[in-house]
């Protein structure tokens, strides 16, 4: 038997086991052809690949260590008695290569692999097997049993006596499209259920939970958001800690990395987490435009027929919104730049951006729609309404209050520099990416007061030397990497329209 | 920049680099994106997965630690400053996305996806993804393209004015077929070069370099290697240091786990070996049988097809046998017991297993009919000549003897469990997967002596509570382990034939 010692490595969601390679208890050698073993304690047991440690400071001959997911999820305390066996694959494997040989899988089949998947049994290279297998072609039936699998597999929310319980979900991809702050306190104004779970940004500049967190707490308990939505119909939380979905989480750490990225993924991914939050009703927003996730309307219709469909399966209520996705919406990207246009909006100022506002009061209209009571066409005015009238101003506030103070105060970036414009003319283009790319250099989202403040969006008319946009940082390293970045390319084209 | 150091940890031929969670110098969020970093220094660039470290034990924020493979990659000392930039994953990987969106992949493009595999600029995933989008579909074309791409990314063996140099190499699946033993001092007598590379056992109970390693040295180097094939013709070394392919082994190194086992993939791997190793004509020992790797005439006959035409087109001058493959080969299973079994047929001893001397014999008859000067059909004459007359036999003392004396003594393992059947009958059927299986809990082949010694082969008839045979181990562990195996099921099936 090894002792067990807890080796405080991150290995990124893979479930690590390190051997030294004069173990005392087991010949290394014989577990290297497969790469994993399998770690028993306690009654517990774990699959977990194998690293060999060749340095007793790392980690002694007798013992055995577990990367940092791979302890807890085995847990069993440090000192522990260990056992090692020869691994054996999951068994739901066997399906992983039946769907690589051209197999359409059934519902069954689906979920053996999609628990496999969330309770961490398979290595990164057996995710990346099923996903690459998938990518290659899948049925629209098999979309729909990843779906109900992805939802079986993890924590399913209920709102007890709120119904409908609405949503919206944006694909993401547009720089400052921070609606859901906007949307969410017109549609609880109006009465509809809305307990918004969103992420934190992960290659983009800011996530819905990172602006909102410059405005309010967005850790918030389960009971919390019960009671939130009770009394104010909504809120605005980072959903990470609810275990919606789990397998969906861990599909994306070995998606991301490979760039691999397939309408029936995306649809499985999205519907799944959001059937898990309670959802009954759920307006998508696909943003369309040359530098987007979806460039072309042909490619936008294909995804939206695959949503509805999924969606009328799984007795969601979907409605697919195909937006303007050609440039960043709103001035300001990046967390506290966001917060201000959102609030600028809610408040009725007259220099709040009016993109944002009138996509916020486009997409909050075909919500109020799911409400029986609103009569078809007149959602679009009814959610004006409850904007001017700072109805959703006051239910902002109340949600704020209800979340409590942000852990911390931001403010904006004080270090800043302005990138001219290199001729007169009319901005013409805005690349979503290069610019949410400069935003993340200077510092967003992980520097809340960092990011880029838009001075014109296309059809704005600049002079030679006129600044674009203001980047602002609070580090004069991340300044610097920003500005270069920005000087090879702006990311803003001119012309003359 | 950060402080270069070696971390012991042999992460099995992933590039991992480990940056402390409170990096002093960059942000390690900027980076979990991807899970990768860029790392240069000197001039010298890594691309390499990244894990994060929580203990200043292991590694102290100011620092960034490299794994066994990727310090050795990398080629900079200790100590060393080091800088990070966001990785860009290698540009051929594009072309393995095209790959699984359906496209047929030229040469070229082969050429530049085989070039940074072999260079390990891919991650385990990356490779994990070319290969499940080559195993969904591949053309001939694909093959014979990434077999080229493969020779070109390794060292390309010369053997000077030696024409014809030939080979052989078997698909594997059966214990004890350690044929290249026999086949290798017969072709060598007659005259024709057989500079034979071997792979040490990775999941089977011995490969042919742990069984020649009871008889000799097999790390040979290079000029030694040369001098043997002027002086006697031939050689049996390991091919572990010579590059051959390297591409191959880090594809295999991800296959194996994954058990992905295509046609296409074979093909590519062991003639892109074989090419690679100076070989001019090649014989194949293709067993079929029930618990071989091919299990069916019609899949036999689909690969030799496939070998065919692709050694064809790449100027080899191949053969194909297909051969029994429906039990083990010979007695002994396990270094020991098969370098006994070997040296029994080269010496002409009354006992020595039928099967493996004809097999050998059939091969090394193949084999030497590439020699213009023997008829056809006189092969296999010609080898039992050179076998019987004892000129094999000299031909293996003069290689051993080039090769030098083994790094250590073997002996036959001590402890020893027989298998007694459960009942009168004949051998009807020896199941090769579980008998190997078995061979290896008893410690094969990293315990010489262990393994299994076959008291009955198929035919042979038994009574009830008599030995079908024997295990052999070094430790009363491996003893115990392999026995408890056995008495599950013992692969030994009875019947009345």
């Amino acid at each position: 038997m090894l002792t067990l010692r807890f080796l405080a490595i991150d290995t990124l969601r893979e479930n690590v086991a390190f051997l030294h390679r004069h173990c005392t208890k087991y010949r290394v050698d014989d577990f290297l052809g497969l790469a994993r073993v399998e770690v028993r304690s306690n009654g517990r047991s774990l699959l977990a690949t194998l690293n060999v440690v060749d340095d007793v400071g790392i980690l002694k001959p007798d013992e055995i260590g577990l990367s940092t997911s791979a302890f807890r999820q085995l847990g069993v305390a440090e000192g522990a008695q260990v056992r090692l066996v020869p691994p054996k694959p999951p068994r739901s494997f066997d399906l992983v290569r039946a769907k690589i040989d051209g197999a359409a899988l059934s519902d069954s089949q689906l979920a053996a692999i999609i628990r496999d998947v969330a309770e961490n049994r398979y290595s990164k290279i057996e995710i990346a097997a099923f996903l690459i297998a998938c990518a290659s072609f899948m049925t629209t039936e098999e979309v729909l049993g990843m779906t109900r699998a992805m939802v079986a597999a993890g924590t399913r929310l209920v709102w007890s006596d709120q119904c409908p319980v609405v949503d919206k979900h944006c694909i993401g991809g547009i720089p400052g499209n921070r609606t859901s702050m906007i949307v969410v306190p017109i549609v609880a104004a109006h009465g509809l259920a809305i307990p918004k779970t969103s992420s934190r940004a992960i290659t983009s500049p800011a996530g819905t939970a990172d602006t909102m967190e410059v405005l309010a707490n967005v850790d918030v308990p389960m009971e919390r958001m019960q009671e939130m939505v009770r009394e104010v119909k909504g809120c605005l939380v980072w959903g990470g800690h609810v275990n919606l979905s789990p397998a969906d989480d861990v599909l994306i750490s070995v998606e991301r990395p490979l760039s691999i990225d397939t309408r029936e993924q995306l649809v499985a991914s999205i519907l799944s987490k959001k059937l898990a939050a309670g959802s009954t009703h759920l307006l998508i927003d696909l943003p369309v435009g040359p530098t987007a996730k979806v460039r072309s309307v042909g490619e936008a219709v294909r995804l939206r027929k695959l949503f509805e469909h999924v969606g009328d399966q799984l007795g969601l209520v979907m409605e697919v919104a195909l937006t303007e996705g050609s440039q960043p919406v709103g001035c300001g990207i990046g967390p506290v730049l966001e917060a201000r246009d959102v609030m600028a909006v809610l408040r009725g100022a007259p220099d709040a951006p009016a993109d944002l506002r009138e996509r916020a009061l486009h997409l909050a209209g075909r919500i109020l729609e799911f409400d029986p009571a609103v009569r078809g066409g007149a959602g679009g005015r009814r959610a004006r309404e409850l904007l001017e009238s700072g109805m959703a101003m006051a239910t902002m506030e109340r949600i704020m209050a209800m979340q409590g103070p942000p852990p911390a105060r931001s403010a904006l970036g004080t270090l800043v520099h302005e990138v001219p414009a290199a001729a007169d003319g009319t901005v013409t283009t805005i690349d979503c990416y290069r610019i949410a790319r400069i935003a993340r250099l200077a510092g967003a989202p992980n520097d809340k007061g960092a990011g880029i403040d838009l001075l014109h969006k296309t059809g704005g008319r600049v002079r030679r030397g006129e600044p674009l946009y203001r980047i602002h940082a609070d580090t004069n390293a991340n300044l610097a990497f920003a500005r270069a970045f920005a000087e090879e390319n702006s990311g803003v084209g001119l012309g003359h329209p």
